[in-house]
């Protein structure tokens, strides 16, 4: 279903540093840079998701150069050499990440941190080859960049850094790019400053949309994050999942010992809110819920025990129960102590190729806390909100959960129900989310080069329940004429299972007569194993709560000839 | 998954001929009709399907008042009685089928057959309480009209129809309403004079359209037909099935017998052509392909032996197996002698809640010829062109079949290719198809009666892949308001494996100012369990083949107050 090989291969890229490099190449690169000479970005099908991990517009040299001297191993910066770098320099002040986070513009000095080490990069932001991109790492650690661009870990690159060093991180920031704060939200983990706020409290927040057609594997630290609640602060030691068959009685109580004790089951699983993209519903008229851009969306691997193992060891099994539901609580709370709820189909749940798990790694990592440390079930294919986090109990029932987020959010309904009118007895609670595809780069309003008549677009498609995305169309004319795109990428696995998301790159052809100047407008549309497609509009598919946002995406650009 | 105790009630009423009725509870019907007065179709939820079963326009009232007498069992015509009616009598002249077909208008006189009988209903036309539909049993049998409005079945009705009778019906032609027909294709099965011809060889034809959402289950007769090649003439006695697992090699033959001894498996299954609507899709620009209507689609149980069963018996198991594809051969031939061919993917074969089955009975009965006598593989959820009939050979293998419809046909393609860019092997053969949704009543260029504002509008509704239908919207204005319709039928499967079509009834109402002669358009897009919805317009769908025609269906309607 998976082809784990290639998808080590790219975590590997950037989460094992092991990145290889050359002096003599890398000037090579410039050559082609300086002439705008276009790549073959899928020759090597052993390379591509890594290609697209370095595909910005700025990044996509960095990382091709590194791509074509892989055979350059003399070169390579091992995990003890990149030890030298961002180490602690004795004689230096000490900074705070908060510190750190204050120094975000021109006029303030633009920070940054890198292991142990402080850095004003100022003077060297006109510098960065990979442009303006740099300024998403200003006031944080740049460590999540560079995983995902790691042709900045060689020593030339690490060298130049260097010379920007200004201090040393306190102890307690260093690695975690994070801290505590104070407050009723007291216990939540500092987040990576790319990471755009909705809401802080509870914590919601997307990435910049362009990282996400980076790569096909979206990191822990820059995965858009969706609270309800304030994070709880869970100690694994001590972590207990109670399990109840509301049919049988039959209870049982798991640590994560035991949970890590069942055959380990690894998916590649795209997670996406219900409301990503909202932000454009919007504009047709307001609906509520928060503000999501079109990054509410991630794709990752996910590890855990099989829900349908841990639930045939309490008796429950395919074929063999009246249970309709299983329900799933959070071990977050609200202030009456009621804690985050969902439930999901028992088809789901029992479908030994449904591949529900109790997930305790994301990324080969441990669960981040905001993911849900130390478990979370990932049910893959469905909408994020029944993804429970920080899963604390799992209820084998005759009934949905009875949780407000079951019951009285998370639905769809027609364009003339309002709140005044809404009954949420009468819409089913969302589970597979509809097909959906989004422009990554370029953004709305961007001033776009024309090359040979073309324009570069990328982007990302997903469909819900396991369907594939077998086609992408992209236009450049506001839907008048469209193309199907060149590249698909996908990890292997097939419908109905193909629980991750697809990433799309193309050019598309601009009309006659168009000059510097002129504006146009991008959409895009993704088909899927059942030849869903998206609607075109948001008019007709508007609703209350402006979850399943999936119409085209449009983007306005100005051309640049 | 399917509450057969609804179904055989359904299926009996109209099949098993017992229907009950009374005259008193006829009058009192009159009346009503006469008030106009609304009738509430939901109360009973028992009955609701059967209620459809007579929702048409002029039928309804008919069959309502069966309903509302079905306490009134003195009345009711057993099968002992009715046999009394339409029997052979000496002495009046014989026809045949052909030559009642000759008689369809008012000039050539109205003619019609009933078990024995023919009748000259002409002069009874515009006497009929149902309206213009008895016109749809012009030239052929009334007995599957019959079986769907079971109250003619009644001793008044009977009487009066007999006073009609100008002949006796040829034997050979008694209870087959056909007959062969000469030519290559001399082996046909004659088929009812309802269908509607889209192609005569090979036959392709579908039903009336309002007549779908009379019933939810279509009867056999009034199925459509889709049909590549010449139907084979295949004897059941020495009928077998070759089955061959390419990877193993193992070998086995089944007969009818030996299919018959596997666990009798029913399900309830929407069957729908890839090209249904397709006469809509090609106004936006010429498509090829059979110009269906809306009616190439069709609701029936089936009942077999499952596929996994038998592949489980050829060595041939989910997870045990390195075959990617399950093929599939008819007997039916072209002039080359190669057969009609399709495949599915393994995961569909292999799946215990798949229920792809070997049917050999449709709606209780042996599959008609028509539809694969006697053996069709039934692949619910899945494009027609896959469910091969007449099954000759199934072959487990790691590669597609290769026949013309699966390489070459039945895959969808982005606007911008035709004929002369056209690669068919960049798209991925059509499986399960997509949400799609059909105004039956009224239809194109209609006059409606207004009632309290409000029309009356009904249809179907139905997706692929085993997802149900949520909700059904219609908009009387051409998309720019919308509102949900108040009832959805549908068997009483879930999510993911509701195979069957949804009917569905509203009323919605029409503009302030709207006068008799206004012009409106009708609008309807259905939303499916996975929340995926119809695109607008078929402009942004279009593809050279005409498939995958699932645009919203517009009806243009004139009002009548």
């Amino acid at each position: 279903m998976l082809s784990r090989l290639v998808l080590r291969r790219v975590v590997g890229r950037y989460v094992g540093g092991t990145a290889s490099v050359g002096g003599s190449v890398r000037s090579t690169h410039h050559q082609n840079h300086q002439q705008g000479e276009a790549k073959d970005y899928t020759q090597q099908k052993w390379w591509s998701a890594a290609t697209i991990l370095g595909a910005g517009a700025g990044a996509a040299f960095w990382l091709s150069y590194n791509y074509h001297a892989e055979a350059a191993s003399s070169l390579t910066v091992g995990e003890k050499e990149e030890e030298g770098f961002g180490a602690y320099r004795s004689g230096l002040p000490e900074y705070t990440l908060d510190e750190v986070a204050r120094h975000t513009t021109i006029k303030e000095r633009i920070w940054m941190a890198y292991r142990h080490g402080v850095y004003d990069v100022t003077e060297f932001i006109a510098e960065h080859p990979g442009g303006d991109k740099i300024m998403m790492g200003a006031g944080g650690s740049v460590e999540p960049f560079w995983a995902l661009y790691a042709v900045h870990k060689n020593p030339h690159v690490l060298n130049i850094f260097e010379t920007y060093r200004i201090g040393n991180l306190a102890a307690a920031d260093v690695g975690t790019s994070v801290s505590d704060m104070s407050d009723p939200y007291g216990k939540e983990p500092r987040r990576h400053v790319a990471l755009k706020p909705s809401s802080r409290k509870p914590f919601n927040a997307e990435p910049p949309l362009p990282l996400l057609a980076d790569s096909l594997i979206t990191p822990n630290e820059l995965f858009y994050v969706r609270n309800h609640l304030p994070v709880p602060d869970v100690d694994a030691a001590s972590y207990e999942l109670e399990l109840n068959d509301e049919l049988s009685n039959n209870e049982k109580t798991l640590t994560l010992q035991d949970i890590r004790k069942y055959p380990k089951h690894t998916i590649t699983a795209t997670i996406m809110c219900a409301g990503n993209r909202r932000s454009e519903m919007t504009k047709v008229k307001g609906v509520k819920g928060l503000s999501w851009g079109q990054a509410a969306i991630g794709n990752a691997t996910w590890s855990g025990a099989r829900l349908c193992d841990v639930l045939k060891d309490l008796g429950v099994e395919d074929g063999k129960t009246d249970a309709l539901h299983v329900q799933f609580e959070g071990l977050d709370t609200d202030p009456a102590s009621m804690p985050y709820g969902a439930s999901i189909p028992i088809e789901k749940a029992l479908d030994s190729h449904g591949d529900v798990i109790l997930a305790y790694e994301m990324n080969g990592e441990p669960i981040p806390r905001d993911h849900g440390y130390p478990v979370r079930v990932v049910v893959p294919g469905v909408v994020g909100a029944r993804n429970v986090k920080w899963l604390g109990r799992i209820i084998v029932s005759k009934n949905e959960s009875d949780a407000h987020w079951q019951q009285n959010d998370y639905k769809g309904f027609a364009p003339n129900v309002d709140w005044d009118t809404v009954d949420f007895k009468k819409s089913p609670a969302i589970q597979e989310l509809p097909v959906i595809s989004a422009v990554c780069e370029p953004l709305e309003g961007d001033q776009v080069e024309v090359k040979e008549g073309k324009i570069k677009v990328r982007g990302y498609a997903w469909s819900g329940g396991g369907r594939k995305i077998v086609r992408v169309d992209v236009s450049s004319d506001g839907g008048h004429t469209w193309q199907a795109t060149d590249t698909l990428e996908s990890d292997s696995s097939r419908h109905p299972h193909a629980w991750g998301w697809t990433l799309w790159t193309t050019e598309v052809p601009v009309g006659k007569g168009a000059k510097t100047g002129s504006e146009v407008e991008l959409c895009v549309k993704a088909v899927d194993s059942q030849y869903n497609t998206q609607p075109e509009n948001f008019a007709n598919i508007w609703n209350l709560r402006g979850v399943l946002a999936n119409a085209y995406h449009r983007v306005q650009v100005k051309l640049k000839f």
